[in-house]
Formats: C-alpha cells, structure tokens, sequence
C-alpha cells in the first residue's frame, strides 16, 4: 500500500528526470495550477529584456523548458498551464519526453549531433538510412520522393520551385536551355524567369519569405509593405455550421469557390502568366481553421490537373497526426495522391515528399548548405517510434471525438458565446463573436490554466501534442465552461 | 620514453572519445591518406540509394561523421582527406570538436536540447540569456539589434523584409496603414504589397528562395524557370591581380561599378520602382571569390545612403573570423556601421543584426515558428568561446598569410595554371585556366586527399576551419604542387 501511494505521488509530482519508460504523462501534474496572471513579473523582466534586442511584442510568456512536461508548459514563474498550443503546434509529444531525451542522451548519437553536414554534398550513411528507414515509410502514398529540408517555409519555397521547374521542363520538351533564357535569367528577366504564377487560396497561410509569403493571405500585417507576385488567390469554402444542417448550401459555396479556381486559372492563362501550380492547406490554419470538404478537395484536384498545374498540399500545420490520421489531406479521399506534400513542425524538420516528376534532372535547383539536418531526423524518428508504439494517431482520434463533442455541448450552453465548432482529431477549433471577444476569452482561459492559441480574425484552434487525453480535454471543457460562465 | 611514444601515437591514431581538452589538434592524423578514389565503393552504393528518393548528382562523397576529426573528413571508404571546404564553410572549428561534444554531453542542456520552443511567443530565459551574452558581444558596432533566424536565406528573406518596412514606415511618416493599404496586401497588390527592389550584384549570392534568389546571380542554374521579381543587379568590380600592379585600373573598375550603382538607383526610381536598400557580400564567395576594396564599400555606403536606402552585408559565408577579422566588413573602415549585417553557416544557425530603426514597430511581421534555436545557440556559444581561449582568428589571419604567400609562389611556379591568387586570412582563392582543367584540377586534388571547394566559373576556393593552422597549409600547398606537376 505504501509503495503504490508512493507511486501515485511520484506520478503527481514533477519528476523531470525519470526516464525509465517512454510515459511522459506519469510525470505531469494532476492538473493546472497559476501562481501569478500571464505574464507573471518574472515573465515580464524577461520580456523587457529582451525588448531591448528586439521586437517582443508577440511574446506571451517566458518558458520553463526545464519544469515543463508532457501536457503542462511550465512559466518562469511556475504557473503550471496545460497547453493545447504546444509551440505553435510544433511539439508531436508534448514537454521533456523521455523518447526525445533519450535521443540527446545516448552516446552513439554524439557524432551526428555535433558535425551538421551539409547534406548535398556530404550525406552520412546514418542520413541516408533516417531518409529510407524514417522518412519514406511515412510518405503519402505514391510520392516516392522526398527532399529534406529545414522549416516550414523553406519546404514550402523549394516545393515552389518544384512546381515551375517541372512545368517548364515539360514545356521544353526535352530541349536544352537558350542560350536566350541562360542570359535572362541572370538579370531576372524573362524567358529565363518566366512570368508563371502559383494559386493559393484567400485565407490561406504558407509562411513569411518572400515566395510563401506571396501565397500567404490570412492577415494584412505579415503582407504590408513586402512586394509581391502577380499570383491569383481563390476563395476558399466558408462554411455554415453545423455542417449537416447546411449541407446544401455548404455544397453551393464549394462551387462558388472552384468556379473562381476555374476563373483564374483562365485569366492568368490568358494574360500570358499561367498557373504552374496550386498551394492549399487541407484546414486552413493560420487563417481561422476554415475546412473543406473531401468533395471540394477532390474536384480542385481534377481542375488543377485539367489546367496542366500541379498540386501541393501543406501540410506544415496538420502533418503527422493530429487530425486522426497521419496526413490530413488522408479525409478526402483523394483519386491519386497529391504531386507534393510540405511538411515541418511536428516534425522537427522540414521538406517534401513529391511525385519522381518533380526532382529536377540536374544538381544544385533544389539545394542550399545543409539540405535537412541529422540531429532533427533523430528526434523525428524517436516520435514516429513513439507514435506507433503508443498508438497515439489513434488515441488522438478517440481523443479528438470527446473534445468536439464538448464543445458543441458548450456551443449549445453558449450559443452567443462559443460558435461554429469544428474539428478533426484534436485539431478542433471554434468562433467567438468579435476579435475582442475571443481575445479576452483566450486572456482568461490562460489564466484559469488553458494555454490556447487564436487564429483568423475570431477563432480559437485547439493544437494539443498527440499525447493529449480525454483526461486533458475534460480539464479544458471544464475552464472553459467556468470561464463561459464570466462572460 | 615508452610513454612519450604512446602519448604520440595517440596523437597520430585517431581518438574519437578523447575529451580531455579543447585541442582537437591532438587528435588528427598526421596527413591525408586515401584507400580508393572519390567517390569510392562504399560510397557509390550509399549514392546509387539515395538517388531512389532525390536527385543525388551533388553528392561528392559519404562522410563518415564518427571518424572525421579536426581538420579532416574522412568518407565512408576510409579515405582521410584534409578538408579546406568544411561543409560549404559551415564548420568553426572541425570535426568532432571536444567543446561541442561537451554541449551535448552536459546533461544540463538536455531541456533545451530536448523542447523547440516557439520563440517568438515563448522564449526562455537561457535564449534571452544567449542573445545578451552570446550574441550582443559579436555584434558589428552600432548593430545592437538581433533578430534570430534559422538558416542563410531566411536570414537575408527577413532582413529584405525589414528593409522595406523600414523604407515604408519613413514614407508613412508615423500614419496608420490606410483601408486601401490593407485590402490591396491581401491581394498581393500596390499599394498594401508595393513596388520597390532590391539591389544586388552581378555574380552575387544570397540565397534560393524566392526573395534570396531575386537578389542571387552567380549561375543561371539557381535561377533558371523560377519567377523572380524586377530589381536590379549592378556590375561588382573584377580586378585585376596582383593588385599593387593595376592600381590605376582597379580604381576605374570600382568607378564603373559604382557608376552603374548610381544610374540604377536613378533609373529605377524613374519608373516608380524605387530601391530601398542594396544587399552585398564583403566578398563574392559562391560566384568566384571576388573582392571589392575598402574604397569600393566605404563610397557604395554612401551612395546607397545618399539615395534613401539601406545597406545590408550579407556575412553568411565570410562571418566568424576566416578572413582574419571576426566580420568581413570591418576591413573596410565604413565611415558607419552597415544598416544590417546577416550571418549563417559557421553560426550554425542564422540571423541579423540591425540598427534600431529596423525593428518593424508591430509584433509578427517579422515572425515564423522558431525564430532560431535555443540548441544551436549552445553549440554557437561553444564555439565562440572556443575561438577567443584559443585566439583562433589571430591565428587565422596568420595562417592566411602563409597560404596566400604561398598560393602566389605556386601562381609564379605555375603561371598558366594557377592565377589571380587572392584572399583575407584563410579565406583565399585562385582562378584556373577554364572550368574543365579547374574542375579536373580538383578531381585529382581531392584523389590526393585535399577537399577543396569550387566556385563561380574558374575559382578554386578555400574555406577552412578557424582550427587550420600553418601545417595543414603546408600539406595544401604541397599536394597542389604535386597536382599542378602532373597537368
């Protein structure tokens, strides 16, 4: 008896060191626990800290990576929150997991952590076997080749460059490059760069370089003042929900949307800078969790292929997981796969997974100086073990129906309040009614001990790590009933 | 005696676990030593895999990671080369250094090994800590922004985004964004996405994505297909060497150059596409090693100030010490600090320094996931550490005064081979005859265990490690005579 009560308190307790088994959740505490408001006065030292080096206006709070565990970020000023953010959706385990430790702990790692090669000139046989033993087997089906990479936006950037390359080659037929398009390429000039262009769709979000940046469409502020291409952005699907109540006109607003995909894809033929490709999200993150449907989906498949254009799915935000299956764009049921796959994150990494079209014939179009990194495919290939072994797609599934069906009973509590309640997996999001609203909501939420992220306008996205419970997703239904309630 | 012997064939024989000190030194071979040719079997067969995922016609060799040491790569056939390239310039201080062994050995990083935060909302303490105490005391004087980044072209992409907020924000003349400003970004569209440029230079490298590239014309085969934006590209100056023998003539060179930088500066603010800042490199390192001279930078300082833009030096290759000074650009005397400074590679992670006035007012405009890393902030403070204990930037300028001494004598042995020897600290160079004897020239070379790097048309290239000392260059120049002898 004694034993098993030591145990239980061992379990409550935050034993950061333990790594004897790969259960991160034995390690968290029972549940949130707030000292101060965020962010606390440590926190704000901190940030006033770093306000002298740099803009800190974005910062929330000041992390305790050493105290944070499994679900739980921890702040610098111990308020203990349980986190459905998990670092802009990038943490696949949550804190300090034992599996991941383990990777920067064993020995025989030591040399991959410390030499960083660069890849395209120099691969190790330890990257070589991580790209066929980690990589491939997670590949979408029929996408057999795979460029690592490093972020979200360089995947998303070099799978651009993917796109135009393979349009134009195929547009050359076999011909070697002009002696013409050799010389203008230099000065940026047609026909060496050519004027093509690459869809993307209003509301969508694909980074911040300039490239991704001009397929990004979620807020003024990260587009003001950069340049831009002349590249067409469609309407993407704003549905009514719930969905089955709205079936038929949900249905009419896909078709609204495809019929400008059509549109464009004739308008920027027509004025000479034809679509090589289209970029979409299978949920639009960033931009306020919009969803389409697997019918939308499907037909902007067969347009994009009818137009000679290729398709590229992000997968930045919703890869390996989180939606209750390991790629999103697995819902809709696609007739083939997708030419090209981004993926970061979660991952650790970056890059893509692509159609063998899409690989340039020649050395150094798609390159930089470090072409992916080993320590991060060491890292992704312990959470993919980990994943499978714990079953956590699954889980997350299961996990995912508890907390939508919770929120749609708070939807119905709240119905002024919380709206439009949505999800896959645990990648689940609502509406408020104003931007004020939710950010107020999101301020007190953080602190009752729930840390939620915004996106859109007037959303709220749930983006928990994949080793969330149902335990966890009753103690955020819980607050957010409690902090519904206040308003 | 017995001793003695023992402590020196340890020195000789390769110790990988050996930490007992900072010098890695002590534990390289005594010299280069080849079992086959490059790329040899072993090699093959790990290129003929990776071939079936991605296009693998880069790839020079398989490293072995575990018995590279020091100043020398040795590949997966056992061949011991002395490495002058060092991952495309990448790695301070060698293989297997025992001081960034020791960052992942000390188990009280393994929480910031282990966790990749989201920096930008959620820093920590030991990041704010890094950025104070490993980052402000290398800044370029005046520079006391910083921005961390992740790699070279997300460094430049973000710090081409400043530039222009910083240009819009002066015209905006503290005004809010307008309502046409707003809609007009979200459509990639003037005046919210405005039409300015960025000027580069002919034979410059900054970068493959999108904006990098834009800036970026040292091979067609970088740019070839992918659309680019229409900003200009002036003449760099190429020199005639020696350079005490065509003073009169370089000066003119640098007035040509100049010249053009004023007429494009005119000419593209004519037609309402006006430049807001120049992106340059202290020295043209991926287009052919070409220098500019003080004079040369002091007067494009002031010709880009004169014109109302900014002036950003890209130090991703020349940063941290190789040419003898910890920045390129301090060979310059500037009259000011540069506006920007970007810096990658042997950081081993990426970024900018900046003037205050570059720090856009909002939060999120200049923002990604990561925002850089805490883990690679250890490994860059390691390295700093290590290169002021052991005075290696003294020791470089040193060293690059023996190699480029003796880089000339072989132009003088081989005058129809070796030409145009040129360099600062370590950071040297040489043209040979055409691209099909330089690169044959390097095939044997490296066949006699010296790995060197090519670049632009006919260049041959050093980028050593801060840890190459005057024997290493003995054993260069060496081989390089032995080589040059048989051509």
């Amino acid at each position: 008896m004694r034993t098993s009560r030591l145990l239980q308190l061992r379990g409550v307790l935050h034993t950061r060191s333990s790594c004897r088994g790969n259960s991160v959740l034995s390690q968290e505490p029972s549940g949130p626990k707030m000292q101060t408001q965020i962010p606390g006065p440590k926190s704000k030292q901190f940030m006033h800290d770093l306000e002298k080096t740099q803009n800190a206006l974005s910062t929330i709070f000041v992390l305790d990576v050493e105290k944070s565990i499994g679900n739980y970020a921890v702040d610098i000023d111990g308020n203990i929150m349980l986190d459905v953010y998990e670092q802009i959706a990038s943490l696949a385990l949550g804190y300090n997991h034992p599996a991941i430790q383990k990777v920067f702990q064993n020995p025989a790692n030591l040399s991959q952590l410390v030499n960083r090669p660069a890849l395209g000139v120099h691969p190790t046989p330890q990257f070589i076997k991580q790209i066929n033993e980690t990589l491939l087997p997670i590949a979408p089906k029929g996408l057999e080749h795979v460029q690592p990479m490093m972020c979200g936006s360089c995947s998303n950037e070099n799978a651009f460059k993917a796109m135009c390359i393979w349009h134009a080659n195929k547009h050359r037929d076999g011909k070697a490059f002009s002696e013409e398009e050799l010389k203008s390429s230099m000065h940026n000039k047609s026909p060496g760069c050519p004027t093509v262009s690459i869809m993307s769709f209003e509301g969508g979000f694909h980074g911040r370089t300039f490239g991704a940046l001009a397929c990004t469409h979620s807020k003024p502020i990260h587009k003001l003042d950069i340049p831009s291409f002349d590249w067409p952005a469609a309407p993407f699907p704003r549905y009514k929900y719930p969905l089955e109540e709205n079936q038929r006109e949900n249905a009419k607003e896909d078709e609204r949307c495809l019929a400008r995909v059509e549109e464009l894809f004739h308008a920027y033929k027509s004025k000479n800078n034809p679509v090589v490709g289209v970029v979409v999200e299978p949920i639009q993150s960033e931009g306020g969790d919009f969803h389409g449907s697997p019918a939308f989906f499907q037909r902007l498949q067969k347009i994009t292929k009818q137009n000679d254009a290729a398709l590229l799915i992000d997968e930045v935000q919703t890869g390996l997981g989180a939606t209750g299956k390991f790629w999103a764009h697995e819902h809709f049921n696609l007739p083939e796969s997708p030419d090209i796959v981004t993926f970061s994150k979660k991952f650790q990494t970056g890059g893509y997974f692509a159609k063998a079209e899409y690989q340039p014939k020649q050395p150094y179009r798609i390159f930089n100086t470090w072409m992916g990194e080993p320590a991060k495919m060491l890292v992704l290939d312990a959470v993919l073990k980990t994943v499978k072994q714990e079953n956590l797609i699954e889980s997350t599934r299961k996990t995912g129906d508890v907390l939508l069906a919770g929120l749609k009973d708070l939807s119905k509590r709240y119905p002024q309040l919380i709206l439009n309640t949505r999800g896959r997996g645990t990648f689940c999001a609502f509406d408020m009614t104003n931007a004020s609203v939710r950010d107020k909501y999101l301020v007190q939420m953080r602190n009752a001990g729930i840390q939620m992220g915004a996106c859109g306008d007037i959303a709220v996205r749930f983006r928990p790590a994949l080793v969330f419970t149902e335990k966890h997703a009753n103690i955020v239904l819980d607050k957010m009933n409690e902090v519904a309630k206040s308003f």
